[in-house]
């Protein structure tokens, strides 16, 4: 797994900012909070997100407490953003569906679009 | 639990009929097949109707093959259809909200509203 | 997915027959059924072969009423048996660990032991 | 739902606290976390935990990365433990069965081991 570059960061992340998506302080993570009505569709939603992630091979940091999920993606191997989280928090955005989507405190997901070993080098 | 009484099969069962559910033939058992549109959603649907079988603790016979999950109710201790199948469909019908209902070919679920004790006493 | 040849069949086929899966009369297909202790253990095992299933994109004809899974494995698009079915029966009995397997009225695997296209052509 | 008593902590708690269980600093709460094998071995305990947690209409606080899976119980509704936090551990414990319990930073459960009633009096 290589990390996200330039390009596929100014490409990716916009979109999913738009959605929800925002960026953990001190970490190159991705992280939304999902409110669902009730604990069945928050584990309805948290079921098909585990057929996806072992799929994908790769597995969100996840906290449930009733109707709550609070995701945050970020690539162990790469100690940072990789395709594999793209392509993961695309396919949960697709099975929330028009799940309402609860305020966090993190940064603009924004401050994520620039090149980590850019930031390292600097 | 006792079996559905013919006041209660006259009231809760054409709803039902209404939305796909269909009589088993030879058995006094409610059927409904639903197509999803994958696996993932089949098994979003199915992980939701397991809470609710625990809950209850009345379990369905169900089957399922990649998109198409279905399922049988029954009360196997009253031998036939008891309060619980009704709750049970409900539940169901409402977890699988707009899903597309596959065609089966059992009869109409009017079939079920008599008494089946009065049936038996004939 | 091309169909398992006669020696993918004579070498993977006998030790799954060893551990109670049957062959189902008239198909190219393999059948296991599961006894468990309650829906809960039931349910814990569909989950984890739900996830390999995903994985391996190859999904189980199954069927579920409450502590018995009754599952058929066999492969829609080479109508008969292929690698991917022994993967998945195999990660089905990794995965059921010591779990009481119930007697079924199938035929012995071995009669599976054929090439498929050399039976047809007979 | 009442608060756990004395008598009830007294009884209830020691022995949680031997299986891994331990004190949340400055809450009346319990926390155990589980490192399983895999994703696949960790996500079993939960779809069978969270059988049993809406049959009890009792849901945990739980986080999950990979094989690990890191647990809070507590009663929201009471502001502290409850009888429903001890049922709900002990079904975890059943039904993780061996799994490796990992290490945390908590305090010894006995630090629970006091009615919170008597010491908010004092």
């Amino acid at each position: 797994m290589t990390p996200l570059d330039t390009e596929a960061r100014n490409r990716d992340l916009p979109p999913l900012g738009e959605t929800g998506w925002q960026a953990v302080p001190g970490r190159d993570a991705l992280r939304k909070v999902w409110k669902f009505r009730n604990f069945s569709q928050a584990w309805g939603f948290m079921s098909r997100v585990a057929l996806e992630a072992e799929r994908l091979n790769h597995h969100p940091e996840w906290r449930n407490v009733y109707n709550l999920v609070d995701v945050t993606l970020t690539t162990h191997d790469c100690n940072g953003l990789s395709t594999l989280d793209i392509k993961l928090a695309k396919a949960m955005d697709r099975i929330a569906g028009p799940a309402e989507v609860a305020p966090q405190d993190g940064a603009p997901v924004l401050s994520l679009c620039q090149e980590r070993a850019a930031g390292r080098g600097a």
